[in-house]
């Protein structure tokens, strides 16, 4: 899965078979130091995600099959709201050199 | 699924099993600053986008679901054409930080 | 898809199962203006697409399902050979800001 | 697969079906010269890998076949803990040139 | 597919389910002329390739398939050990140009 937050909205009249009553959010990926990592793509929410809130985006078949029993062709689906997150210090990583599995 | 807009198509004779009868647009992916976000790709279109019409792509398996009952071995796949869509200023994105689930 | 131009051949004696008998073509990836995209990457192609043809690459397990009754472990497959294509003038896009859903 | 550090942890308490007790864990994409590479991503963990510890991500369907009987909408799966690895040095591949395969 | 060189192993203690038994070797992507392409990747193995030799991977669920009767979470698989490529010089190719579907 990867990061980002939500930005926007996106809506569309003229849809494929499966596409109806889907909310479609506008995601920036991003890194866990808050800066933009790549060009933002669009998801299916139904969690009730809002803009400016931080999500976790699944891609591909999986998100796919959330919709079982109905065809819904999408690639990318939030599948979760961060509430908080906890990335280690460099120091705390390194330590792993010389303690850990060596 | 990411935003791009449709910008010719493609024509092929020969090709493989499940590729007849199918529309090949070419679609420049667009960040939502219209520019442009890296190589054209060719996606097949059933719901009569246009040159010049903004779309939404949808990739991998997911697109292919779509012809359940027929063997089509396509990546990509228009699932929508864009009315319109609404990105968040930058202002109203940070006060996320400030006030949201903090 | 993307689209790509054949510029050569693989070969391997020792291989996976299903394999077998399966001509692998090297594709460079193209945009739409004649200039590589990208690393060429290996497709597996039945239609008898030759060096110096552009043809339509589809990947991932789409390209896979056109061998049902055969286990293939292939991620890409030449799709179609093109024989031409049309892509619109900078200028005829921007028709769509002023005159096209807005 | 690709070969990443675990950096940290993420925690959601809104989330799609499927996502319940599953530990999430920041990966950061790593070469093997101890180089970072690209965006942290966010896998799903079940073999108790910890923060600092050298793992393999496998991403995309694959990852979801481990919870065959749940509906699970993850793409990226850590499949083991990394006790160690080799990488030959430059110029015991370059020996291929001269003696192997020619 | 794409292209590679075997540049390692990697060894892992503590895994996933359907990850024992397998042969892990790191590859690193190439172009065709012998030049690196991107940050190397890790791939099972059941046919034998080793250190400097060159292979064709296959990625995404295609890979997995080889394990029909067994849940295998890998996403990356050598499917070939190249015996040799022929690749076109510029010129040929661009003799398409003239004489090629035009």
């Amino acid at each position: 899965m990867f990061y980002g937050k939500v930005i926007g909205s996106v809506w569309a009249t003229q849809k494929e078979a499966g596409m109806d009553n889907l909310k479609l959010l506008v995601i920036q990926p991003m890194d866990f130091k808050d800066s933009e990592a790549g060009t933002p793509i669009i998801a299916a929410d139904r969690i009730g995600a809002g803009v400016g809130e931080r999500v976790i985006v699944s891609r591909g078949s999986p998100a796919r099959t959330l919709f079982k029993d109905k065809m819904v062709p999408i690639d990318a689906m939030i599948v979760g709201i961060v509430d908080s997150f906890e990335v280690a210090k460099e120091a705390e990583e390194e330590a792993w050199k010389s303690t850990n599995r060596e």
